[in-house]
């Protein structure tokens, strides 16, 4: 499969290995990490858990044209979601960060520099390696290929007291729900975003917008994984069950129904629904990246976590085959509550 | 990003939902490994580890058109490479499996049933899990999405004695050079593959052809990944570095001298070539998924581990910036073994 040589003097092409070295100096800023023996370079990363801890370990897997879109999605964007999604799967475990693995493939023009102008997956790697920066979370390997179509597959390992992981299935009857943050500002940032993709002749335009736009784009663009938020739950052992929301409330509060063999009533208007975004959009608009978690009824939770609103959205009940298994009470009337999240080959 | 329906009443599609459950069926038959303590079903698993052992884990992207070819590869032999590469780095460390996690990335056509033809991803899982089951390797987690291409991201995790993994970095000059089995068995099955597609019409020709032809083809189509070997070097504490052959030895050696900061000296007569290949095929053809490892020059090597056989093709000696890194006897003449193995991007 040789692929024609189009190199002209202004590009610099980087093979496979010039690539993985510069990934590797990249990565080594923050491999200072308490749990990674030792990193990129060999056949596998070595980790190590202190007594009585597991690992917790997650796959994402983000695909142009599905998960982001190449025309649309700033890379440097594209590169912290794709590690947000991972470190999001940890918080709702309540696990400490050990470190990231990476999968890449990418068309040859994604890897080009021209001129002065970088690569796609430089500034890829720039908003990967920022928010690994800020949770201290070492990238300790992966893989790299050329590709038809730009896919990275993130895999996140965290620590975890042992029998102390958040599940997906203790939730019980009687039990709060709680939800983190607010919902619907990821779907209100991508309209957003499209609006301004569509009008992006002159590309300054475009910029200009980004810029004012930023507070709604902010959260599509650069979620912020809510880690403080699950160590903290974890640590008091608050939570009966935690789920982040990366497909949808809607989907996701199903997930947690059903690994915990419940059913679940919302209140609609206490639904904390992003500035910008509308009830649908926070119900069923996906890639908020807060946590939905339920705790005893009797417990004083606070309004809120490191810095983050914690907010009571309504109760699990018990399972009643006459009934939807998930509820929304809105305008004092209760209805099924259908899942219209992300689903694939849906 | 609506796709268009074309169901037939012939046609079973299944959603994103639908494929996980099956996969997760299918996992829990072999999800009894001592490691894993919450397998496919929540945000992340939990794996445990025994005190003093430490978690090898590696990542290996396969993709249509580069890894495989969904129009010569039958998909079973796609799913028990994909998982074979992983094992093999495994192996690499000398660690012992825990748990396997897949993202699989499809086009909606290979998810589909067709009458009493089952849908490609059938066929891939069954390669994948006849090689789990074989190692006794739970299916732990995983993400699943659709794809303009097929996408598969493997990642193995496995245990090791803390400090006993075997590394890349330990070769000293005067070592002994090893390789297990024979190399360049894949290359050769490749080529025979890719004849007998290009003559598959009709159809029949070519399974008879893969029949007759099956001896030649098992080393490419159903590599076998050292694992029992791997871990016999690192309990006897005899191998001083050890890498798999997925590149090609004359890549794959070269990885070993850099990171052991060695030079490598081969000698051309004693490497083991597969029956049907040439010399330059195991030199440089990869995907052999043999190991390649150094010991002390005094160790009495076994003549077979595990039942597959072991042979010294050369020594390590110090680095000389006058002299080639890697250097190949040939008829009484030394000569540079040059890197021709795989690499992407280049």
């Amino acid at each position: 499969m040789a692929a024609k040589r189009t190199k002209t003097s202004a590009e610099v092409q980087r093979g496979e290995l010039a690539l993985i070295d510069e990934i590797r100096r990249r990565a080594v800023r923050t491999t200072k990490a308490a749990g990674l023996r030792l990193g990129i370079g060999d056949d596998c990363a070595l980790l190590a858990l202190r007594r009585g801890e597991e690992l917790a370990v997650t796959t994402d897997l983000s695909i142009a044209g599905r998960h982001f879109l190449l025309d649309v999605h700033p890379a440097s964007a594209v590169g912290h979601r794709t590690l947000a999604r991972g470190l999001s799967d940890l918080a709702a475990m309540g696990a400490q960060p050990v470190a990231a693995f990476l999968s890449l493939g990418l068309p040859r023009e994604l890897t080009v520099r021209s001129g002065k102008r970088a690569a796609w997956v430089d500034g890829f790697l720039d908003g990967l390696m920022a928010l690994a920066a800020e949770w201290d979370v070492p990238l300790a390997g992966g893989d790299l290929a050329q590709s038809p179509v730009a896919v990275a597959d993130i895999v996140l390992t965290g620590a975890v007291p042992r029998r102390r992981a958040l599940l997906r299935s203790g939730a019980k009857p009687g039990d709060a729900l709680y939800v983190t943050g607010r919902l619907g500002g990821a779907a209100a940032g991508l309209e957003k975003l499209k609006e301004l993709a569509a009008m992006r002749r002159p590309s300054k335009r475009l910029l200009r917008g980004l810029k004012e736009e930023a507070a709604v784009l902010q959260p599509h663009l650069f979620p912020e994984p809510r880690i403080a938020q699950g160590l903290w739950l974890q640590k008091r052992r608050v939570a009966t069950a935690a789920i982040d929301i990366s497909d949808g409330l809607s989907t996701d509060v199903r997930h947690l129904c059903e690994e915990s063999g419940v059913a679940a009533e919302i209140e609609g208007e206490l639904i904390p629904v992003a500035e910008g975004a509308n009830l649908a959009q926070a119900l069923h608009g996906g890639e908020d990246y807060e946590l939905l978690f339920t705790a005893k009824a009797g417990w004083k939770m606070p309004k809120q976590i490191a810095g983050v609103a914690v907010t009571r959205i309504g109760r699990m009940v018990r399972r009643d085959a006459r009934r939807p298994q998930v509820r929304i009470v809105v305008d004092g009337r209760a209805e099924e509550l259908e899942a219209r999240g992300w689903e694939h080959f849906s």
